[in-house]
């Protein structure tokens, strides 16, 4: 919607995305984004094309948005990146596929420096190159806003397999989790505790010592590392059920119980734990899936539970509250 | 990124989203959205599965952000749902091939009344509708925002045609347009000129107001009708380059001449101007294509000029400067 053909300059002499045109802030982003080999047509022209041999494609879409999902103090901008790469890649895997492609849509204030859009495209290309090698950029779309806002949506190839839904875990089965339970919450936890000012803001430089200090806990919040090769793995083991742990292992469980109509029991022993951030932690992106019982369980997963008949989520026969991360119901509108 | 459990109450009395849980405003918005019949797997699991019979997919994505793409003052919600699948139904077409699905991913303020992101989702289904009745909705993702943005990803396919890019332009092809020109920007001209208050600040009332006088103009602007069907036409009529023309002929003109490396020369006869919105008027949304000499315009198609040797856009041989709009350069930071 054009308002002015006047390019605004940058108060503070850096390269502002405001004082460039469109053409050259791509011009700076795209070399550093991750190319996908067997793209028809890649970035630059009206879409791209993209390969898929298995004459079907899994498709995801994920917001990451400044306020509710993260804070600019604790994230650096290659974090942003890589977590806005890595839970999408984590919910392709969710399905049983292989990670093909992204397409990455960028809206940030015109003040923003270039630098951050650079950081965000190194973060993509890292996050790629260590959780799903064969996966790159094929496209995206940059724009200005209020708001940093990095949408992604990724592809997945399922190699004629059927994909793995929530609805096909079945009384008997065995319940295995691959990944990080609950680090992602302790790093948050972390962060809101100690990452912040005097008067409770969100402050760099105290984000800085406690990821020094932390690193294991912050990291796993901020730069998170799903188990994407897992997916295929529990696919070709025979997984009923899958999903991405995004929403705590309760709440996320739940989802399976409800599609599938049966009561997810976990074992507390197997957990290491009955409540707090284990069960109820969110962000972790760890892959929850059931197996048929005698089924040879893949490398990576534990065995946590058992599936039974009923509904909801139990620990050690005993129901829990499906509760976690809820993004309508529990940002509170600060940014920082 | 959890900071609360506390659920908040919206003051007015409506349902704001803020005021319900995610699972509470998917349930009233997914069934209004268009379903894909082809869809292996819809919406509500981690990810889609859409079929590709081609062996390749069309992918292109395209953010709408409250400031630089609409005011709510002037746009509907239906109007932003339409806007946000036409433009990207166009780029689909825009490669020559035909839009098979949609996802949608959704950022609005806490306080924003449920009806406004159903109103969204009816004006997913009317676009979809109207332009590309075999496209759907296949998933998406809702989040919080202090800023209203919908971002869409579409999906064509080929049907084992090449894809038209743009820079297949030879020397002595015809250039050929399909759909509105210059009508967008005169419908925005009209909502600056007398959809605003005193104070110049957008204004609903006088916008209705200026909308019944001049629904041709204004609706070209807020709802526009790209001509979908035109781009699969012209891909089987031979086109050698085609783009959508989103940010004015000019400037769009001159992807293509820059891409094929050659200039391309209106005939002002033909288009009925030498300049004005016609030439750098943004968001038609038209087809722009060239086509060997000699082939088969399709119907819809004006011829409107000749490529030649050379560099750049021209008018009657004189040569233009490829201006237009740039989001990044060009928004004012006003919203309304």
């Amino acid at each position: 919607m054009a308002t002015s053909s006047e390019p605004r300059s940058d108060a503070g002499g850096r390269d502002s995305i405001g004082s460039l045109a469109e053409s050259a802030v791509l011009g700076r982003i795209v070399s550093r984004l991750p190319a996908v080999p067997g793209a028809e047509v890649g970035p630059g022209d009206d879409a791209a094309v993209v390969a898929s041999p298995d004459g079907r494609f899994v498709v995801t879409t994920d917001l990451m948005v400044h306020g509710p999902d993260f804070r600019l103090a604790w994230s650096r901008p290659d974090d942003l990146g890589w977590k806005a790469a890595a839970t999408n890649l984590s919910d392709v895997a969710a399905m049983g596929a292989r990670p093909t492609a992204l397409v990455v849509a960028l809206a940030a204030p015109a003040g923003t420096d270039v630098a951050v859009l650079e950081g965000i495209a190194d973060g993509l290309r890292e996050a790629c190159a260590a959780l799903a090698p064969s996966c790159g950029v094929v496209g995206g779309d940059l724009s200005v806003s209020r708001t940093l806002t990095i949408a992604v949506t990724a592809f997945g190839d399922l190699a004629a397999r059927a994909p793995v839904l929530r609805s096909g875990a079945r009384p008997g089965d065995v319940i295995a989790h691959a990944g990080r339970r609950g680090d992602a919450a302790r790093g948050l936890a972390l962060l809101f505790a100690k990452a912040v000012d005097d008067e409770g803001e969100p402050d760099r430089a105290r984000a800085e010592a406690v990821r020094a200090a932390h690193a294991d806990l912050v990291e796993a919040q901020l730069r998170p590392h799903p188990p994407v090769a897992a997916g295929v793995a529990a696919a070709i083991a025979g997984a009923s059920a899958m999903l991405d742990v995004s929403d705590g292992l309760a709440r996320d469980a739940a989802r399976i119980a409800s599609a599938s109509a049966v009561n997810l029991d976990f074992d507390s022993a197997a957990l290491g734990a009955a409540d707090g951030p284990v069960v109820y932690g969110a962000e972790d992106h760890g892959l929850l899936a059931t197996f048929p019982a005698g089924a040879a369980i893949p490398d990576g997963f534990d065995v946590i539970g058992r599936v039974a008949h009923g509904d909801g989520v139990s620990v050690d026969g005993r129901p829990i509250e499906p509760v976690g991360w809820d993004p309508y119901e529990d940002w509170d509108g600060g940014t920082g």
